[in-house]
């Protein structure tokens, strides 16, 4: 599939400024250091901004600004970054399936899936499950009875979807990923061993949500675990039952919700951060890598825990060995300041 | 499927008192704050006690005690949570597929699988592989050859359990988790490269066994990786080639054994808590979140590691930067204290 | 399938000096403590060799110095720990698969794939992938577009390869990981939502490359994710967009590179060591389990990070709880310092 534009459609796309001919041809999307001959490139961090005069892109995406120091083809945004993610799709060689339903998937006969859907190879679609327009699922993929996918949901290969999960329009699932499965639930049976609690909650997923690979979902106990609008989540991520992520949240690789946790919108948890069960977190937060909330977070900001230094391993050694000390030189450290005149 | 049955039958099964009337029709199962007409509810956090007066649930399941103070239909049991869980089961919206093998699925010639087995679409079954009474495999599970799943074994799909895995009755295994996959075992070659050593040991599971989604159990360099029986495993486990895991234990997400680690009985895991490779763990101990147990525990108990404590990331930085100075602190603290009279 | 050898043969194999009968039979390997008759063993860390006196092995694979106290037959290498590794793949019961493709995989016709390739059931091989000699892909598994698999690469059950992953040859991939999803890229769009940044890079692992179960390894966002030759990487590890991982290294479980970080030749990261995004870690450096790499490495070396130290709960609360004082400490410190004469 050749990929080919005129600079005017981008900049037309785009709402760019064009400085240059909107004849030019672009065929290809580069960094402003290995865009060649046909490409376009874009410059966001200003650390780069050394690479412009080297630069040997057909144009570059450029805030007014830098385009005023730069004598080559331009579109002119006030966020390039932004102006290249839009473009990002154009460009994008994942392949675009046809619709129709491959012969081998298992559609069962009360599914309703419409006509402009596709459905890959040994695909399984079970009962009373719901597949609105525009709808792509890959190969050997599951969507378990009476769950539903709104518009335009992409569901990449082997992905599991369970019973009774529903989601909005536009929702990416990448590879390897499990929606529904039974939150982590037992009572102790009084005999030293667990009797389980059957998990008979489902999911709702909102609109514009992406989930990355291998990443978990768990259904709820007694009513749904709840994904907001526009939530992006990385890979390895784990979401408890009754889990609840407010819209627009990004959830990084690892980080995790345990049962009943609660976060709000516009938050943020990078790498492995993650909230003990039960506890809530308002909007606006940030939790920086590895950080575990241990208690209600009411005000927005940006939250750490974990002391944590880089260091060579001897060193480190003799200061780690000291934190069974810390209690102990904090009150002898309050000793000798009593002392003192 | 209807779920209706009368609160009489309910109270049978539970072995609980009943204060109403056994006609009374129940259909669901609900949370005390969120139960209507025709559901029943329970009551075990004494700190929901308040919600009692409001609740519209057509009948509570409680304590003798709870009991006094409230008019409606219950059913009276020592432990109201364990009585929930035990019910939980017959409002499991969970489709019971009925038997038989789909067209689709690949049976080896020399598998033995029983006649009132469920295979779903795609599940494939390896040669000399063992399916017991009552097993369900969903769509896309792979069960390689030689393995053993006991009776009423319950594998959801895109499972994958390599050869020579044994498991006993009533195991449950989410979606994408991987059984008997290769332990992590290479040798340094010399040359700055490794060896790869080959798994030839492989993976026993017990009877009443439950494992979450994409959670790993690698099989054994040599002899078996062992999981113990009534273990219940969470998503994103990682259990290492030769480690062995004690009846009844409990492991929550990402927590992990290294190789050959071992954790009694009756222990419990929770969120990343970890056992670093060759170490040996006593029954009755819990590891609370995030702990890396870096050395054998032969003391039941509760044991943490890991530093931290919750706060705004630039208070929180200030503390961090003093931890490689911990050790010139304790320094400097003993020496001021030699000085005083 | 009957495994049978000469210790002959295996001493001719293994290069090894032979001191017994090259006629015995050896029909398994097994460790010291648990061989029997007909079984090779080894003898590689020290404090096992009290078990050679009592050891029913046929034979043992031992030093020249361990072997002039062992009177049975054994063979003497310098390093008997990977002339193990050397001769496992003997004995490894994994089931290996006449080549062939089964009648359910779905072989797009514009695939290239060699006559000696073997593809399990479900196979899914999309247009313009390559297959070359002596590839096997096991059931359930998917092959997207134009990649390329390298000879004799070995696919494990419900593995997920995108479009455009180029291997080498020798590359092992086991159950449930993913490789060439999305990158987490997205660009805020100035509303508090995000703008999907389409991922166009593809992803290049090298020869001799073992990748464990339920990893992940995301595609670039305009260049490639490189992973080099004979790299090792253990289950449940994350590698991000455009991130690189040098000649030889090794991963260990939850190890995790975020994204366009860089890691030389030759290291280690323990379990789940990191590094954070866009920084470079030099050759020859060790993580310990957990560290977090928050900046560059430029000297080979051990490192980590994180205080941390095994106490019981009750005793480590009293120390954590001091963790916000460590600057107001290491201050009032100074201080009374500042006060001696």
């Amino acid at each position: 599939m050749s990929r080919d534009y005129s600079l005017g459609e981008i900049a037309a796309h785009l709402h760019a400024e064009l400085r240059g001919s909107p004849e030019t041809r672009i065929t290809g999307l580069n960094s402003l250091k290995n865009a060649s001959e046909g490409q376009i490139a874009f410059l966001s961090n200003p650390k780069y901004a050394s690479q412009l005069s080297d630069c040997n892109a057909e144009a570059v995406i450029l805030t007014a600004a830098q385009a005023d120091t730069f004598s080559g083809s331009c579109l002119i945004l006030e966020n390039p970054y932004l102006g290249y993610a839009q473009l990002s799709g154009w460009f994008d060689p994942a392949p675009q399936q046809a619709c129709g339903i491959h012969g081998s998937a298992a559609v069962h006969a009360s599914a309703m899936v419409r006509d402009d859907v596709y459905l890959g190879p040994n695909v399984v679609i079970e009962a009373g499950a719901v597949l609105a327009s525009g709808c792509r699922v890959e190969a050997n993929s599951f969507i378990g009875a009476r769950s539903v996918l709104g518009e335009n949901c992409h569901i990449s290969p082997n992905v599991s979807i369970y019973h009774d999960v529903h989601m909005g329009d536009h929702v990416r699932i990448h590879s390897g990923s499990v929606i529904g499965a039974d939150g982590f639930g037992f009572a102790p049976d009084g005999t030293g061993g667990y009797q389980k609690i059957h998990q008979i909650g489902g999911v709702e997923i909102g609109n514009n949500v992406e989930i990355g690979a291998c990443t978990t979902i768990d259904r709820g106990a007694l009513e749904n675990t709840i994904i907001g609008n526009g939530v992006i989540i990385d890979n390895h991520v784990q979401i408890g039952h009754n889990a609840e992520v407010g819209d627009n949240t990004a959830m990084a690789a690892y980080a995790g919700l345990a049962g009943s946790a609660k976060i709000g919108a516009n938050c943020t948890l990078a790498g492995s951060a993650c909230l003990v069960g039960h506890i809530t977190v308002c909007d606006n937060v940030v939790l920086t890598a590895r950080t575990m909330a241990t208690k209600n977070i009411t005000e927005p900001g940006i939250y750490s825990s974990s002391v944590t230094s880089l260091l060579p391993s001897l060193e480190w050694r003799k200061n780690a060995a000291r934190m069974p000390q810390l209690d102990s030189m904090a009150r002898r450290l309050k000793a000798l300041e009593k002392k003192q005149p």
